[in-house]
């Protein structure tokens, strides 16, 4: 047998230190109630919304910690005979020492980071999560959890499994025809969803790279669609250039007249059209394709329709707000987020195919040691084979147990509740002379302008300048934390009502917070 | 002021009990005391490494109880007035309660995972994570701090940004002159660094695509690289048949005259390079390239260096292991799991660029509610300008809180002792005449084949079958966990140790549990 060497042994003590249950004991404990009072005093505005600083003081201050570190555990692993009871002498064995450690990081942690959980958080379409789906994936995060193959995370798969079948159930589809997987964020889950229709409508981009002969191959998409989408056209080496815009309703909607005369067009030059990407709902203002009309063009036309319903796909769940998306189950590919409106923690992104054939289209090849031919059966379970992401993280036990937790009914009444606030907050900003609203909501997105009295004369280029001082001014006061956006060039506010703790007093305050941050810019 | 109606209040009171920081505080505590009793049986063996079900079972377990949840929690938000009493009723306000709920599932999956801290866990490049790392995940989980522009996620930024510059400065670059980020896996971090060589590499591709005239763009890469490069190419619009393999040395190394010879001869047919890809190191052996001699010759030709260091990288933290990355601060881009070899969970990996003025070739375009044009400076914080995701979770807290904690000493350990253990596993099989190592290991990773004397004159397919077999039959039975390979065709053992906790007696029962099933498997 082989024995440990003195310095392997110093290294060993240190280890399990490191590894010491008794640690985690301690430190989760601390964790629990760190946490509990610090949510507790978030939902009670006793701290700023957002903790500004400037990004170099607090890089700073991270980096600072980690040379304090440094110094406390100085190098001894260079060889040199050092015994255990000197190293444990030198890193302090002590849990309790630890464990208060800990504590102290972590408090800083919160006191440095943005509370999505303030009501005055009505910012970006990142939700104020459910807290206890942050614990569900905590178990994954501590056992380290992952997925690739299925022998690597056989209940992670399941967890998965189960849940892509009943979001694809929500959307109207039938298990055992359908098929999906979870990837990390919507950008990634549009680019696997388009990586699949651009294999499948152009035969051999995969192996052969994107076509070289002929006319380039074009995606069309909504005019408003997320970043992601051109982005997707630049990674898959269809080029932005390509990527083509369907005129917009006057409710920022996705045509269906104009997108049919591209399409036409697109046949007669003879392009090959990779997919159409319909959203559910746009960003900017929230707006929701007619998708049975749009489904319907591309089934004239033989295009693959690839939906991003990463926002609006939640709306399955809701009685009040299901004719939002109707036609969603027409489309081959959706994206559906549910780390945006089933309110679980960042990155949960679904990416659904109606029909499973598709299943494995958007990666061609293998490696002998992950997908073992012993055991054929087995890869269907391995995620790996679907996902961009080898290694996956188990990311949708928080989901997981919220529903188990809960039921669908808490889903549910998320989306009614937020998507009803943006409505009141709405007739609000119509209500208010010195407010703008630049939309009838469709959900909780809303976008306005706040126009003082003083500068209702001036150019739209001013009051849209105003609206990004204004907003700018207010999220660094650690007030109310909204977010901007241009419509048609010009700057806008806009919020996502997406704590369901945010009430309609709270929408009262926002309104009057811009007010005085306005008198006060303008001035 | 707008009012609730009695719907809205109904579904107020169930979101509320969703939200109680009671409720989180419960379950943290219970948590806590789960996760710790279940690690202390873990780490002694007192559980099967591998819970090994059919996935078939697994999700149908997953299944029923979402479909117990929905019955117990009917839907009731269908407009008709419910009050909050009855509402409370219905789903019971008890924390308590729900807090036994949570236990019971946590324990569920507990039951059901793979015990990646049982010492005889010596699998995939997959660690057994240092548990306390997780819990500063779900600092960022339960708060759900995510990044994309600075003001989200201000402190996960900081963070994220504070060990970039710490981990360049171990590859031996200044601060201030490279660039990095965080990524979720290896797979996507290799994609991402390909992108931007892809962008760099030929002008105009992210806008107009992948050229569409003169000789295809080609990759050259290491022959054993990971898939996830292979992958790339057909993401990225390259071709997967436009991967060229350079031929590889006796130890499985990238050979520097070989990769001269094939760009020597892509420049005569003026084929344009995307990059070279080398590996430190490759997983089927885990032979790390001369990535001085590499270096040079991608000098020489102009060409970007990429060096897949996912599992390697980590070596610059061991002065005993250092010498195996030597000329890694020559490459262009860099991948480096911190959920490899740094033992954080996954996913936490980091694409550095030795020259920061690459850091915004990945992706050209920005959204206008995103990046704002009135905070010029913040720019260079904002993540989503160089990540493929755009929401992004906080995925560096793990590694930020082991540093904080531990400093850099213990990743130096880790590293250490799982690399000794790897020379150590095979001078033991060396010593068997019934195992053969396959190669030298220069670190944990070890390939290798169990022949009983039974088998000695069969065929090499037999052979290699019979590992398979033999890996089937040991993780299944839950005594160990080992992963297959395949190399030159003909099946394999492969161990990572990856499990700072194996110690030399957990390799020496390996062997003989290969023994013992290779027995039932042989008569």
């Amino acid at each position: 047998m082989t024995t440990d060497t003195n310095w392997q042994e110093a290294a060993r003590d240190r280890i399990r230190q490191a590894y010491d249950p008794e640690l985690l004991r301690q430190a989760g404990h601390r964790l629990a109630d760190l946490l509990a009072e610090h949510l507790q005093g978030v939902y009670r505005q006793r701290h700023d919304v957002l903790n500004w600083r400037e990004p170099s003081e607090n890089v700073e201050v991270a980096a600072s910690i980690l040379r304090e570190a440094e110094a406390a555990n100085p190098e001894n692993a260079n060889g040199s005979a050092m015994n255990s009871s000197l190293a444990a002498a030198a890193g302090g064995a002590d849990p309790g020492r630890l464990a208060r450690r800990f504590s102290e990081l972590v408090r800083l942690a919160l006191s440095r980071g943005l509370n999505l959980h303030d009501p005055r958080y009505i910012g970006h379409q990142v939700p104020a999560s459910v807290p206890i789906a942050g614990l569900f994936d905590a178990v994954g995060a501590v056992t380290n959890q992952v997925m690739a193959v299925y022998e690597m995370g056989p209940w992670a798969t399941a967890v998965e499994r189960a849940l892509v079948n009943r979001l694809g159930e929500q959307i109207g589809w039938r298990v055992g025809e359908f098929s999906g997987l979870v990837t990390h964020g919507g950008s990634l889950a549009n680019l696997t969803g388009l990586l699949t229709a651009r294999n499948v409508s152009l035969g051999d981009a995969w192996e052969r790279g994107v076509g070289r002969t002929g006319p380039p191959p074009a995606i069309v998409v909504h005019s408003d669609a997320h970043y992601s989408v051109m982005r997707a056209a630049g990674v898959l080496g269809l080029g932005t250039e390509n990527v083509l815009r369907v005129p917009l309703d006057s409710g920022r909607r996705m045509d269906p007249n104009r997108l049919e005369e591209l399409l036409r067009s697109l046949r007669r030059e003879n392009r090959p059209i990779v997919a159409v990407v319909a959203c559910a709902c746009a960003t900017p203002i929230g707006a929701f394709d007619p998708l049975e009309q749009i489904a319907e063009v591309c089934r004239r036309y033989e295009v693959w329709l690839h939906v991003d319903a990463a926002h609006g796909g939640s709306a399955c769940f809701s009685r009040r707000y299901r004719h939002l998306v109707a036609g969603l189950d027409r489309a081959d590919s959706v994206v559906w987020d549910a780390h945006k409106m089933l309110f679980v923690p960042a990155l949960c992104a679904f990416v659904l195919y109606r029909d499973k054939r598709h299943r494995f289209e958007a990666f061609r090849q293998d490696a002998p040691y992950l997908f073992d031919p012993s055991a054929p059966g087995i890869a269907d379970y391995d995620s790996g084979l679907k996902t961009i992401e080898c290694t996956k993280r188990a990311a949708a036990f928080g989901l997981w147990g919220l529903w188990s937790l809960f039921g669908p009914q808490l889903l549910a009444d998320m989306v009614d509740v937020t998507f009803a606030m943006g409505r009141q907050f709405y007739e609000k900003l119509k209500a208010a002379p010195d407010f703008q609203p630049l939309h009838e909501p469709e959900c909780n997105i809303v976008a306005f302008r706040h126009v003082p009295e003083a500068l209702r004369d001036t150019s739209p280029e001013s009051i849209g300048q105003f609206q990004l001082n204004l907003r700018r001014d207010l999220i660094q006061s650690g007030e109310f934390y909204i977010v901007p956006t241009k419509l048609d060039g010009v700057g806008a506010l806009r919020v996502t009502i997406i704590n369901p703790l945010t009430t309609p007093d709270h929408l009262d305050a926002l309104l009057d917070a811009l007010r005085a941050h306005g008198r006060r810019l303008v001035k």
